[in-house]
């Protein structure tokens, strides 16, 4: 079969991890997708010094990949919404297939890109936008296709894994361990995208959609990120044998859809709980697979070339054949999307761990419990520290039962508003998993 | 688009969970395969009691389902080499793309089955063949096809996994959990397949093929039962930071292709290490996207169901396409297939678990060391208990460095005949999985 030639705009550090591997391996990549496929031109404003060029065509100006007559596959890898979407949107007019690794445009502007690509009779692929080189989306969309989806949990920026593994392992605060992971290259100057949980929030948003069938609704994912988790929190979620994990969770419920990205305390045992560092994973549970976990890098060049260079190699494959041929952009045919709502937070139910400090005299327990009580919230575990700060205040920390968030917010004004009470209570989501 | 329709051959534990998947999520798998897929007709000797048939056609002669000119797919799901053989040469025969979870039948004769089905010009799918509900086939063959792929390791049997966790947690003896599991019904009655390492070294034939584009060679695949690891094994182990997992592994090195399945001991921080119970896991390294790790579970009706109908869906979508659009049966072109020679065990290379009972007197330990020194063989840690049997043996455990397996058997041998070496010597691989 003739070559299928590839377009690459943007040669940065997934860009050129592109270039290489697709160089690299082109012998063996050749003998899986059964043609060869040749780097035809790469649009760049700076050389790579990782890459050597060679002597495929370069450009400045990525119109010049979008309308190139020769390319089949313009691959994106320029990021963010501007100059992306521009050359996301041309190729599709010109008839070309996509591949990028741009989860904030796919979580944006999706819903108008997979319409402009199926009407054009292209393919859309994003493998590489959601946790780096673990093939999640095609387990999703392909491997677990018979299920009903019920529920997905995932570690989907690896910065804030870091983070929260570096302040369990070593008693770190917050702030410390962010800068050191901005000075080792984990975290951006502007970690606001990793820590603040709107990276992951993109990504969710994108695996609920082809969970469930749902359209793309980042407008509707409730985002909190780790910077108030304290180290005490760590530890003392440790002493109850749970872990706290950045996590996006998405779960079908009768009421809607759940979509959230939040610390979240998980029981150690889960095996999404041992994954630690800058690794990425996914847990998907399906109706008839059950749980099924998915672990690996989520950055970096040679993780996200991997995944984007097996989407060329899908769409190398499927190029002579049908569309209908391609798994749908969102998993489901786009004429059944299901518009299912998503649940506003507060309605969103779930397990609590607070941490409530104290004057530390009698009867203040007692108060709090009661006040909880009233408001209907079970408790299922409660440790009480000693003062160990100079204010003299003592730390109650709760675990309750599952509580809808709505009737939690006001059991928490209630026992803010108790004078035994000191400050503002932590409050931390619970999920079990199961 | 036109419907599709499938004959079921075999309606026992994982043909009824297929049946119920593809008629409980009817709905949601038409939405995803962009039309309805229809059981058209079940051969089946027995009804199953967990299935209701309804207006299903059934018949008892599994050539009625191989011959309806109205079937697409044929699912066989027998199991065994004989009838099951029939069924898939013969659907091929008839032009019909066959889905099958026998990964016996596929290990011995996936090459013979294979060259058939690219003569007619259509497909054999077989992802339930390999740890069960996991897209692990789909994951190396697709999702990782831009990797060199270095290295695969897995816990590809559920039985072993849920033996050598049981023993770990509550330090019972092999046969004793081995009658437990028997009676749970996750062994079977002969329990040889199981727990002697053949089913294994089925799944991980298949996985080494499409992992490095070489041929099912099944026949050179080094197989080594659990039956022989004891419970001071795993303490000890433990002890030492490892646990001990019934691993099926392969490695490309310089020499050929390592292909083997032996109990083995795994650093406990490494992810799989910590995969316990009944659940599969296999952890795939490629050049490009490092480590990945899939888990899951391995059998059972559901899980196994979920990747014949993922299988199924993936052949409904391609049905009118041409035939270079579905995956190659290997992962890489037919034409290609390396004919990489697979390593004797005698040339492997690996580190070494030894248990050495001796005469518990002076000069014991430096008699041993100096005769591991003798043959080159370097020693990483090591530990003595004092005698606590009635036979007042103390035991020596030692890890070494990597070492050719011939030079290990010497260096087993000579050690065996000291005067101090009582018995027989443990010996058990130790894999750093990096």
């Amino acid at each position: 079969m003739k070559p299928v030639k590839v377009g690459i705009c943007g040669l940065g550090t997934v860009g050129g991890g592109t270039f290489n591997v697709l160089t690299n391996n082109a012998k063996d990549i050749a003998r899986r997708a059964g043609r060869d496929i040749i780097i035809e031109q790469v649009a760049m404003r700076h050389p790579n010094p990782a890459v050597e060029i060679g002597s495929v065509k370069t450009t400045e100006d990525v119109a010049d990949v979008i309308s190139n007559p020769d390319i089949d596959i313009v691959v994106e890898l320029i990021g963010g919404y501007t100059v992306a979407k521009d050359v996301v949107m041309g190729a599709i007019e010109n008839g070309k297939h996509v591949v990028t690794a741009n989860k904030a445009l796919i979580a944006v502007y999706g819903s108008e890109i997979f319409a402009a690509a199926e009407a054009k009779g292209v393919s859309v692929m994003y493998e590489a936008a959601v946790a780096g080189g673990i093939p999640i989306i095609k387990a999703i969309r392909e491997g677990l296709a018979a299920n009903h989806i019920n529920w997905l949990a995932g570690i989907i920026n690896g910065t804030g894994n870091f983070i929260l593994t570096e302040m369990r392992d070593k008693g770190r605060d917050f702030a410390d361990v962010l800068a050191e992971a901005q000075a080792l290259g984990y975290a951006e100057a502007d970690p606001t995208f990793d820590v603040e949980g709107i990276d992951a929030a993109h990504k969710l948003t994108i695996l609920a959609s082809i969970a469930y069938g749902i359209p793309l609704q980042f407008e509707h994912c409730y985002t909190e990120g780790i910077s108030k988790v304290a180290p005490e929190d760590v530890e003392y979620a440790e002493e109850l044998g749970y872990r706290i994990k950045h996590l996006g969770i998405s779960s079908r419920t009768e009421k809607g859809i759940d979509l959230r990205v939040h610390p979240t305390l998980i029981p150690e045992h889960r095996p999404i709980a041992k994954v630690d560092g800058v690794l990425n994973a996914v847990t998907v549970n399906g109706d008839a697979v059950g749980d099924t976990l998915y672990v690996g890098a989520g950055a970096g060049a040679g993780p996200t070339a991997s995944a984007v260079v097996a989407d060329i190699i899908d769409l190398a494959r499927t190029l002579e054949a049908p569309a209908s041929a391609s798994v749908n952009h969102l998993a489901f045919d786009s004429e059944s999307i299901d518009n299912l709502r998503v649940l506003p937070i507060e309605q969103v139910e779930t397990a609590y761990y607070l941490r409530i400090q104290v004057q530390d005299r009698t009867g203040v327990l007692a108060s709090i419990a009661t006040t909880l009580s009233e408001h209907d919230i079970n408790i299922e575990a409660l440790i009480q520290k000693e003062p160990r700060m100079e204010n003299d205040l003592a730390q109650i920390i709760i675990l309750t039962h599952k509580v809808e968030e709505a009737r939690m917010n006001a059991a928490i004004e209630a026992v803010e508003s108790l004078d035994s009470t000191h400050g503002k209570i932590t409050r931390i989501r619970v999920e079990h998993l199961d």
